[in-house]
């Protein structure tokens, strides 16, 4: 199998002020052609750097694609960098010049002398046009490897890419392919995912499959391995088979689904409305629901009662309840949720009631304690949790969870 | 100078399904330390590939900080990759064992026998405490070189870095300082900031100043170099005071602030209250006025009215008006934001009414079509904007700039 490698270059992305986006973009097109980027590098602007980089990635990589430092400044050394690993001098490149200097009379600027380094190439190398910038990319050939040097404007970057790097890796790839589907789960723990799929799990399985978990949220990625698509997409449609029935109720969805996205789904799908009365979060538990277009099909109306007056006035939460056992408490929450969905005239409602924190916990109601209430006409669920963690992740927790009991409990 | 080197690793890393924040994270706390990094590697979850990154990074840095692969399973391969660097075996140590069970015990979940590889730790290396998950990280010394291995969950390992790797790296670091500072505003463009600000732009001066804009946010960094820490810090403030007054209305914060931030401090200041009337941001401004602790000081009442029923009958708007000039009006956007004030008794509301997109767009009323309005007893503001851009973005612009209007023409 061909293997890939990239190199990012720019002292911006080291100092972390950049965040780099090139290369999981090379990194997702790479891998739709069976092509599996092995590392990936980020150097500053330093022709030494970029030189060891080149060495390091040609050591285990087949096709080497290094963004940035291509443009007219003294910091921009790639030029230089590929003369020197190919032990090449530069020359200038007529057909690129004359582009270049096109490129300024027509936008009427005058171009300057420093633009003008922009059309030297290694000799033994060739230019790949860009025709949205000024900074042609380099193609060139190392002990049967490729070395292509793009721009690091992103636009500029992915169209020449796709253009002029992509087709020529494909037909040197020797045809691997490599399809990837991500399975999404909510309401469990990494680990006890990890066990219901047991041997699933082995390292050196194909299909793969990759955990990964952020907010409660558990992402699985099939990643299948084979000599054509058609078999890589096969293995991983019978991977994801397997797996979706194992993982039952824990899995709410795949690739770029969200919990939000899919309880809107199942609620159009179900001509059903959901309203929201939200303490502690907010607002995000509204936020998240109307996140997708064509929200206003099931997103009846949402209140953010965070005062214990607007719980009373609002959603005729008993001013005595909240007196007796405190705002934040079940009888509080399973109120809050009924009188959302009577007002609203909503099929479902969502009420949540918590202290995010930091302050305001105290022994018997530590911070992280949220209550969550789930009310239909015919059915209501109240649930205490207690997150412990700060006051962001509480609340997109404690969002999440809601999001999650509705899925699961009402929207069958 | 001390440098450093930062190795992420995972293989949803390398497939690019993932973006690597943890990188740019570590590189802009260490640079505030005047510790610059010099590479950083993403390898894929193999040993012999960590292996290989940490010997790299060991021939250019004095600091190594890796990210992920500390997770309970097969594909969790730090642990084993830092002994085999340091020639150590891996030994089970007894503290971290008890903190992970009495993890397990605390939230009522049985732990499994693949937890306990957690609490393995190179012999000659420390366990670095984890109080917000299982892993616990891994601190070693090579040849006068400090490494850190911290888990790649975003919030654990920002916690992790802050409180126990930091501070063992100041006192190690030595040398040169770099102060950062950064000025974040709103309400105008990029260029014209540049304008503003014209020769104090100049590649060559230190301070340097690098603009970055995200969201209609425009963050200015202003990075000074000097031999010690206390010259840099004045070296900083004094730009500042100078950009500060270049800026005037534009500028509405300094380094970690938000306009939500900052708007809720003024609220808080002033002991004013605010109502939220939202339609297609749907919760959203209410959600970013909730985000900073203490909220409940200023924030009264939010009503997410996203249907024409919800804005007569929550918020008092009068359905002929809504008939006579449509729900995306700035008759309708002033009503919402006079009923929210009334009905939740606050000093100013907040109201937003708008199409996000991408369907329901017309010729007259266009996707990106937003009408804010903020009341307050003695006046009232309602401004016409078209945001062009995605769902996500016009939610997130419209939100920000309401806050902006509320922050520059009320809470003056």
């Amino acid at each position: 199998m061909k293997k890939a490698s990239i190199i990012s270059i720019g002292n911006e992305l080291l100092s972390g002020q950049t965040i780099d986006t090139n290369a999981p973009y090379l990194k997702r097109k790479l891998l739709k052609c069976g092509i599996p980027t092995v590392s990936s590098f980020t150097v500053g602007d330093s022709e030494e750097a970029i030189v060891r980089a080149l060495r390091l990635s040609a050591e285990e990589a087949d096709f080497i694609i290094v963004t940035g430092g291509l443009g007219p400044t003294d910091d921009d050394l790639t030029r230089q960098a590929f003369a020197d690993f190919l032990g090449d001098e530069l020359v200038c490149d007529g057909e690129q010049l004359g582009k270049i200097e096109d490129y300024f009379k027509s936008r009427g600027y005058k171009m300057l002398e420093n633009n003008k380094i922009q059309a030297m190439i290694p000799k033994s190398a060739e230019a790949i046009d860009n025709d949205r910038g000024t900074a042609p990319g380099i193609l060139a050939n190392y002990q049967g490897k490729i070395l292509a040097a793009l721009p690091g404007v992103p636009s500029e970057m992915k169209k020449m890419f796709k253009v002029s790097v992509l087709p020529l890796l494909k037909t040197s790839s020797g045809g691997q392919y490599i399809v990837t589907k991500r399975l999404k789960c909510f309401g469990t723990g990494e680990s006890n995912i990890a066990e219901m799929l047991g041997g699933l799990m082995d390292r050196n399985r194909n299909p793969l499959i990759n955990i990964t978990v952020e907010f409660g949220v558990i992402t699985l990625y099939i990643i299948a391995t084979a000599e054509d698509e058609n078999t890589a997409r096969e293995m991983v449609e019978a991977e994801s088979k397997v797996l979706t029935e194992k993982l039952g109720d824990y899995l709410f969805g795949y690739d770029d689904e969200t919990l939000a996205g899919v309880v809107g789904k199942k609620l159009t799908d179900q001509k059903k409305t959901v309203a929201t009365a939200e303490s502690c979060t907010g607002g995000l538990v509204a936020k998240l629901l109307t996140d997708p277009a064509g929200a206003s099909e099931y997103f009846k109306q949402g209140w953010v009662t965070y005062s214990n007056e607007s719980k009373t006035e609002q959603l005729g939460v008993d001013a005595e309840l909240i007196e007796k056992n405190g705002a934040v408490s079940e009888e509080v929450a399973a109120e809050m949720a009924k009188g959302a969905m009577e007002r609203a005239s909503a099929d479902f409602a969502i009420a949540i009631t918590g202290i995010a924190g930091p302050g305001g916990g105290s022994e018997n109601k530590p911070v992280g304690l949220v209550y969550i209430s789930i009310a239909s006409p015919h059915k209501q669920i109240t649930k205490r949790f207690v997150f412990l963690h700060e006051r962001g992740f509480v609340r997109l927790r404690t969002a999440k969870t809601a999001l999650n009991i509705l899925r699961t409990q009402f929207l069958i």
